[in-house]
């Protein structure tokens, strides 16, 4: 099953943050985390209406990092128009854009949590942000008016993503997918890879491995073969508990 | 091509009104209609933010009908829970009641000015109202809190009916609609239908007649059989203007 964890990356104003709130609730969403938020009074509680109780079960963290702690895949949101985006996104950073229904189609059948992340009201996710996301979706807007009020886009990717079936496919742990990132950037430079050319082929590698949807179990068996790589070239260190990859 | 109109009767709140013009602007609409409306001032303004021209362009009427001249179709909103609304409305009013996607597909390839229908932020759209209507859309929400903020629902509607191909088939327009369902009155008096029946009778024959999608022509069409009854059975009025069915 696809859980959303909603993560509002630095919201500057309290009736957003409870009007997202209470979307989350109309659609069945309560998993709320919030980085670095404006304070949250009477004007964010009375905007949640009846989903005050998404407004206090919610989390506080200081960092992005901590808020994306035990999620499967992070999807970022952007208010450039989804062709600009595309064109964007794809160009400079490789990130995979789509429209809300192509992701929801990615995530059908999927077993896992998805963290979306909604940027701030004025700025939206910085490009260090948005690099980190596994997929943008951006929601098809006219050109005359393309930003959405933040609420807004939140409604209408909760209502796709409401949709999504239910399925058993479980995806690989966020820290599973950082641990093989950092194993093949170890192993570029251990077996004498161009060093001028590492962090282009880890983005490189890290977009096609995000591309293949990878499981858990498929996650830890290039783990693995990474182990066994390294051992062969005799650079095996005891940096994992013996067994770590059969787990 | 369908163009869409956006009624909101008697709305309460400016900053929704406001919320829900931005939403037009972003999804390429701006055909806005007040009915018996709140006083939109300076904060309804400020949450229109960048569609402050489709608020100034916006009409305020007194009255639905008055709203609705020159639309093809009408569509109500109801915030009941999809699967209740449908039995209900099913049940009482037998008005199709569909899913934004649902609606969607309805709209696809047609030609004409749709009516969207967004009630009062308390009580939605009373029963009278929603009898008016050719089709009503819910959309589906959790059943712990299914009533959306109005801008959201909006904002979501939007969304679907942006993405509706365009088409060419001329959709009848409303007031031939209305004449036709009045003939149709009239010649059940006129042949001597059971008195206490003609109301079921003429709303299931409205009905029949709305899932049927005529274009203007069959509307004209049907019209001219009515007429040809009546001039048969001896009732002709000059009513109309002469010639009125070919045009």
């Amino acid at each position: 099953m696809t859980k959303l964890r909603v993560v509002l990356v630095e919201p500057m104003y309290e009736g957003n943050v409870g009007s997202v709130a209470r979307a989350m609730k109309n659609f069945g969403f309560q998993d709320l985390v919030l980085v670095n938020p404006c304070r949250i009074e009477d004007f964010g509680s009375a905007m949640a209406s009846h989903a005050r109780d998404v407004l206090q079960m919610s989390r506080t963290v200081s960092s992005l990092q901590e808020a994306l702690e035990e999620t499967n895949l992070v999807v970022g949101t952007t208010g450039k128009r989804l062709e600009e985006a595309k064109h964007h996104l794809r160009q400079h950073l490789r990130v995979p854009c789509l429209a809300p229904w192509e992701l929801a189609e990615k995530l059908r059948g999927k077993d896992g949590t998805v963290a979306l992340l909604l940027g701030r009201e004025d700025c939206g996710l910085d490009s260090e942000e948005l690099a980190i996301c596994d997929m943008i979706v951006s929601i098809p807007t006219s050109e005359k008016y393309p930003v959405l009020n933040i609420s807004h886009a939140a409604a209408i990717l909760f209502y796709e993503m409401s949709m999504i079936e239910n399925g058993s496919c479980q995806m690989a742990k966020r820290e599973s997918l950082l641990l093989l990132q950092d194993r093949c950037k170890s192993l570029l430079q251990e077996v004498g890879y161009p060093q001028h050319k590492i962090e282009f082929t880890v983005l490189m590698l890290r977009r096609v491995l995000g591309r293949a949807e990878l499981t858990e179990r498929e996650t830890r068996t290039l783990l693995g073969i990474i182990k066994n790589i390294r051992w062969k070239i005799g650079i095996y260190e005891e940096r994992d508990p013996p067994g770590f990859e059969k787990r």
